[in-house]
């Protein structure tokens, strides 16, 4: 995908797991004072945490969330219910804390930014927004690829420089998010191409009514995937290619900042269906990305739950939500959290002098 | 059940919803800037406590969380995988902070106490625990009911008293825990009880493994509660009489608790399998409570599933969790406390000037 001699980053390898700190923690779960395997998944997340901190107390605390936006030129197929406009009017809410993702980053403490990915049209500079956007949107993937080659790239680099960024600044969970008039159709897209291998096609099943479109809409958006696919159909059995003929600048955005966590050993929060998405096309090109993946919930847009099937992933969460920005998985960064005090503060059978059920 | 003229208190009405609240959480959430619905459970979450608290800004900052501990004559039936004293060496564990709901209570800044409500030997006094018993553990229900009628009301009056107390310190959420080797055969046997007549009977199906039974353990909890049921028989179809017959001090405090939340308009986070049961016979004594009941989570304990169906109940989390103490309860707190953080920050469509679908 590249003209150097030497290959892109996004092809260096995926940090290997601790698993003496994995095998570590386990131990110490087991000396708990609570029936084994009583805490369920906060036992897993805990020694998920360790294996990727390489630690006995895994943490948290460090926590940054990232919203990538940009508009789609698959908005000229008619594909939402609401306006273009919006990618740029909430753009300036996440930026003045008004928007869903801006109190839950707020309330827990969590560093927060939006970063312009390509929205159709000017944004003024705010602090809490990095303006820097690849192109003024993609072109319409009905017509032609959504991105060229350095689009794209650029694209995949600006997640990658909000990892890099982030982890400067000692982050331990990546939490992207995404925000985009449209890009549930581009993500539909995407994941149709990449599991169009898995099971019997069926594109239409992937495309849900997203912020609500009336059953119109929803004929327009399928239209639109089926086009979408049979158009780039030579290309996009490469999970990249496919990437970026059908995605979102704001999708590959999120593609290249979770192969950045895998590679620096960064634990992610994947939020709901376009950020599983994302997900699913950088652990396609690269399955050893997988393991730092946690999933956060199971929204309630149709064909999330095959993405996350794809993906072998079981979501912490089943909350109704479809919102996307990150929402989903800021709701589920307290049993992280949670998890981590637990395996970290409490007693010991030893310790408290409490009988076990071997005594 | 009482000999004194007047009624007993747990007798007295249960408070009304303020509707008016609740509507204009309803508009509320309309106005804010996402697609309608698109927050899911968060949004009802809100609306619901805005009804409970009749207020425009709900909030779920004030928690008490209470276990209640107590010991169970079925033991003597050897029906768990860890030995009777465990239940005092978990008293003192909760007190002294290292116990899964210490450390889950300390870390969300909830106030906790454990409170016993009668193990089956002395417990020395500690700060953070109510060293009240009303007996030195149930009796063996196989063989008399668990409870004598003062024994049961003063169970009641506990949990009604713990109440009273946090109301008095401002609590907007209540949360009660529980803690007893033998407790799950005591609330299988209570819920099989109670939910006779709504199906086919199969007590068998609502025995689990509670702390970790073999498969002979199993078949002695099934046996004893079938020994219970017959027993009980001409009795238990009354609910109060269900828990007292088969039930356990900590539960009918919970029950207690419960009734005495709803009477003053207190929101109860209910935990798990046993916190359930404890709601199932409060709930058929007084269908009025159920609205003030948010049910936290689904437990892995066999036959929790059955209770929640029975109470219309869709629990916020399912994370394989089977520990009680109010474990599951505590980590479904976050979620609260966040949907009132979105329903009281985030900014409307207008306030942002943001597009609405409508425009």
């Amino acid at each position: 995908m590249t003209d150097c001699n030497s290959p892109p980053w996004w092809q260096a390898a995926i940090k290997a797991l601790d698993h003496a700190s994995e095998q570590r923690a386990l131990d110490h779960q087991a000396q708990l004072t609570k029936p084994p395997g009583s805490l369920g998944r906060l036992e897993a997340l805990a020694v998920t945490l360790a294996a990727h901190q390489g630690c006995d107390r895994p943490s948290a605390e460090q926590v940054a969330v990232r919203v990538f936006a940009a508009d789609h030129g698959v908005m000229a197929e008619n594909v939402s219910a609401f306006p273009q406009a919006v990618t740029i009017e909430m753009i300036r809410n996440f930026a003045t804390g008004g928007a869903a993702i801006s109190v839950l980053a707020r309330q827990q403490g969590a560093s927060f930014q939006v970063i312009n990915a390509g929205a159709a049209g000017p944004v003024a500079d705010q602090p809490d927004l990095l303006n820097t956007p690849v192109a003024a949107g993609t072109a319409n993937f009905c017509e032609q690829p959504a991105m060229t080659e350095p689009q794209f790239e650029a694209a995949l680099k600006l997640g990658r420089e909000a990892v890099d960024t982030a982890v400067a600044n000692g982050v331990q969970i990546f939490i992207g998010g995404e925000m985009g008039i449209g890009n549930t159709t581009a993500a539909a897209a995407v994941v149709a191409a990449l599991i169009d291998g898995d099971s019997a096609s069926d594109p239409d099943s992937l495309v849900g009514a997203g912020t609500g479109v009336d059953s119109s809409g929803l004929q327009r958006k399928r239209a639109a995937v089926k086009k979408g696919l049979a158009r780039h159909a030579e290309l996009i059995a490469e999970p990249l290619q496919a990437l970026r003929c059908l995605g979102g600048l704001e999708i590959a955005a999120l593609a290249g900042a979770y192969l950045r966590c895998g590679q620096l050993g960064i634990t992610v929060l994947v939020d709901g269906f376009i950020c599983s998405a994302a997900a699913l096309a950088a652990v396609r090109f690269n399955p050893a990305l997988r393991p730092w993946l946690l999933f956060s919930h199971q929204s309630a847009e149709s064909g999330h739950q095959r993405v996350l099937q794809a993906l072998a992933a079981q979501p912490l969460l089943a909350l109704e939500l479809r919102l996307g920005e990150a929402s989903g998985a800021a709701l589920a960064l307290p049993l992280l959290r949670l998890a981590c005090s637990l395996h970290n503060e409490m007693a010991t059978f030893q310790g408290a002098g409490v009988s076990n059920r071997d005594d």
